[in-house]
């Protein structure tokens, strides 16, 4: 079984790149789990919003392949306890599917034609995270859901 | 007018350190904002946990003065946008009060008699995060609300 996450641009900030490696390092034990960062468009900050998520999109869709389940993490998708979330992943790998790709858009979030792509949509919160701390936050949330799965210590309720 | 985070126990690993000591540094910009990190009560693993959340909250007691809205960060609580939390934080600000206090418990949460003596109660996510990580969660959407307050650049929606 195998998960990964797409993001749109590198890891910003020492801080950041090493919380995700943590959590991604402890993902380990549990599942293959895979980061993919794709490079910022070139210039973006000269290209129009619409115009810079097309171009994204284009880059998104290499990675989509027809086998895995695609999950959109997306402020307008259903949020999920901890523990909900874990029952859904433990489903999905249980049951349904070999291979899931979560899906993290650039600064201004993922084009709509991604969004039809993706079998489900997921929000981490009601509130805005910049795509960047959305890593961070999804990583943890991974790995918790996986102790919770194996019953670990590691989630209180 | 100030804002204060009252947590229990210290920051741990430096990339949460860092990460929160960014958007606080940020925040310098906006408004008066403390962390005030209650010491870990000594020997805790033994001690049962309903016993350990009533002497986290003789410390967190200390710390609630009269004049202050006092708000849980509390799964259990209401969850806003962020721009409507930067709504609230204004409206708060502006005609409320001159002090807010956001509490964050320990690894069990907060203690019954705490959460009722708090004025309000709001989630950052459905999902569960670490005691730890609420605390850069949190820093990071006190800065994106100000942000939005100025109407600058940092959020996009």
């Amino acid at each position: 079984m195998k998960i990964k996450l797409i993001a749109i641009g590198k890891t910003q900030g020492a801080w950041l790149i090493d919380g995700i490696a943590e959590y991604k390092s402890r993902l380990k034990h549990y599942t293959s789990y895979e980061c993919i960062e794709i490079p910022d468009i070139k210039n973006r900050a000269n290209i129009p919003i619409d115009k810079l998520k097309e171009l994204e999109e284009l880059e998104i869709e290499k990675y989509l392949d027809k086998d895995s389940f695609i999950i959109a993490l997306d402020e307008n998708g259903k949020e999920y306890s901890s523990e909900n979330f874990s029952n859904y992943i433990l489903k999905k790998i249980s049951f349904e599917t070999k291979s899931i790709i979560f899906v993290i858009g650039g600064a201004f979030g993922i084009s709509n034609v991604i969004l039809e792509r993706c079998n489900d949509k997921i929000a981490l919160s009601k509130m805005t995270f910049s795509h960047q701390m959305v890593r961070l936050v999804f990583t943890e949330q991974l790995y918790r859901a996986f102790t919770i799965i194996k019953n670990e210590k590691y989630h209180h309720k």
